[in-house]
């Protein structure tokens, strides 16, 4: 059976070069950076400080600037505690908008523990914060702002220039998660007026369980893991070599693929949302319709289950995701939040008749005859389930009755 | 030339059947976990789980009680600061060793700004701690012991058991940095009493970036990491698939190939300290002649300084640390900590004899003649230092005029 991945934005698979240059890592060079009294641990050291230049430079930052963490979880638990923590004298208030991952939004909790206020900002239907509201919100305690650069359930990106230009001249620190962009489209600190910046490898065909945080020079942070002097003290422990040389080659060939591809998978997204709106009934695409990732699908339709949509999507051997990877765990656990996750309320999705979205997110190998496969059975799919679906049918009895 | 590496204790190289089992997770396996609606995600999460049996197995928990994490460092630092902060109604005292890893004694630092009161076990010559002193000094408001289980830079090791019967006895967590012991010698959660574990996958022929905190159901701990609810809550973040395959990898060689290893090993650690002993003066060996990591010799000479035996060993391809790899790094912050780590400084070496250790840390793959190769040029290196060295010229005319 075809197989065709359309879930990039929870994870993509890892590029051969990249798989390439960490194997040497995995054999003959095997040193402890922190043992550079020898030769392996040389090596090692040269390697990470290597990949380090390269992410900065795809990020326009300079190496003493980024500091390898396992990933963005870590990232966003480091921004957000570390910061907040760091300035508590100058002010316990932050700001982040309602659609943050949940890296953000859970780390935040025990931060409102500790004394901080936090407030949340709202976002319109297309998933766009305010800015003027941002301005309004700014206080003199204020230390740090936090708001992604693009959603990963619904594609939106961010006006995160214009929010890196009220932070500075405010002068409160601004945090961007750019899970979702760098390595897809240009992510440049400088002009994004960012203080912290989270990259995660394997969003853009690095490895898992490796990420970089950009600190600006300058910025008070409190660690999260004490220990030894790695990472400029910033993020102690034995440095994952392997993984960072892979986030360091992701980077570099960012640099140099991310403009083509973007191109491509814009391309096939324009195919995709295009035939999903001649041949399905009753769908919604959510998110903004124009300022949005490349390659980045999502919607909903009326009477079909989002979940039951995914399972039967996956029989066909079509991956996909209903909303972030990391809320289908949390939805486990609760299942009145099965329905909409916190991003479709925030944009207004009603919940009575929309039982869920579909985000299908495209990448550097995805094919044109991959967008006509999915094409070809989704309307079988959605007629299926609205055959199983009482309120479809009440839905038909209602429409023949008015006639 | 002929290349020596004697410094497992800081890092050991991957195994090759570690490396055939990551190596799918970077080609056709790349799902993240979370996405378990479609194939690639199942699949991921299925590896995940099958690691987590494996490694519950080597050190004899269930798989529920085990969390990955991204090294020792995170685990340390959870397991001290996730356990105070939970329990910080209950009491704020904590007991530690003074020869704890950099990533427990620092992770404390934190902890007494926000309140909490630090007892520091004193060692003996040796490096143990009296168990004695250890019951003195629990009190109702203590919340957590944290003992190693064995020291990385004098190789001895710690009575665990009985630590764990007086914290049982006691009703206080106890928690044991496990880095230096699990894959080379027997470790079992029951027998040692331990309510958190600390695993790390690359100090016994694991990846980098990949650990696992053992924490005993039942235990409150507050999670470093905010977020999705992988690792049941108490750690956020898209797993390190590759890397926690590997570990679990790890761990299932470990269990077949460990008693054996640490036969053979403990063999060369016999050929070399009788060697040393036999072909250099003023030779002092540090911690437990006999209760000590397998494999592991550690030493000073006088008037030899640490750092420079370091240096001309590298040059005649043999790799060695000077304590732990990761007290190298903080060396270079303060000179005065140059010559003694605190870990010297606490089993009473004189600081005015000693300029720094030797620890020789033996591996799987080290051979007889390996050792022999390093008995055979040590005694050059020492002489050569001896003659740089104005405080040993100063000790031969003390001798001559002796006589």
């Amino acid at each position: 059976m075809r197989k065709v991945f359309f879930d990039h934005i929870s994870t993509t698979p890892l590029h051969r070069d990249v798989r390439e240059a960490i194997i040497p890592f995995y054999e003959e060079y095997y040193g402890n950076p922190s043992s550079h009294i020898h030769e392996q641990g040389q090596h090692a050291l040269r390697a990470i400080d290597g990949a380090r230049e390269k992410v900065a430079g795809l990020i326009h930052a300079t190496p003493e600037e980024v500091v390898f963490t396992s990933g963005a979880t870590e990232c966003n638990n480091l921004a957000i505690k570390g910061v907040a923590r760091a300035m508590k004298n100058r002010g316990k208030h932050l700001i982040v908008s309602e659609v943050e991952h949940f890296s953000v939004l859970n780390a935040l909790i025990p931060i409102i523990n500790e004394g901080y206020e936090v407030t949340y900002l709202k976002v319109d239907r297309f998933g766009l914060i305010n800015v003027e509201e941002l301005k309004r919100e700014i206080r003199d305690e204020t230390v740090l702002i936090s708001v992604m650069h693009a959603n990963s359930e619904i594609g939106t990106i961010m006006p995160v220039e214009e929010i890196g230009a009220i932070a500075r001249e405010r002068n409160v620190c601004f945090h961007c998660d750019a899970t979702a962009t760098v390595g897809h489209i240009p992510v440049n600190v400088e002009k994004i007026g960012a203080d912290l910046l989270t990259v995660s490898a394997h969003n853009f065909y690095g490895p898992k369980g490796v990420g970089a945080l950009f600190i600006r020079r300058g910025t008070q942070i409190e660690p999260l893991f004490d220990g030894g002097f790695q990472e400029h003290g910033q993020r102690a422990g034995t440095e994952n070599v392997p993984g960072i040389v892979g986030l360091g080659k992701a980077a570099e060939i960012a640099l140099v693929e991310m403009e083509e591809d973007a191109r491509r998978v814009r391309s096939l997204e324009n195919q995709l949302r295009d035939g999903l709106m001649n041949r399905i009934e009753h769908i919604h695409f959510t998110g903004h319709p124009t300022n949005r990732l490349p390659g980045h699908v999502s919607f909903w339709v009326e009477f079909a289950e989002g979940e039951s949509l995914l399972i039967y999507l996956n029989i066909h051997g079509v991956m996909a995701a209903s909303g972030s990877a990391c809320s289908s765990n949390l939805k486990a656990l609760d299942e009145e939040d099965l329905v909409a996750s916190h991003v479709l309320k925030a944009i207004g999705v009603p919940s009575d008749i929309c039982t869920g979205s579909i985000t299908f997110s495209m990448g550097k190998w995805n094919t044109s005859a991959e967008v006509d496969y999915v094409l070809e059975i989704m309307p079988g799919i959605v007629q299926k389930l609205w055959e199983m679906s009482p309120s479809y049918s009440d839905y038909l009895k209602s429409q023949v009755a008015r006639r």
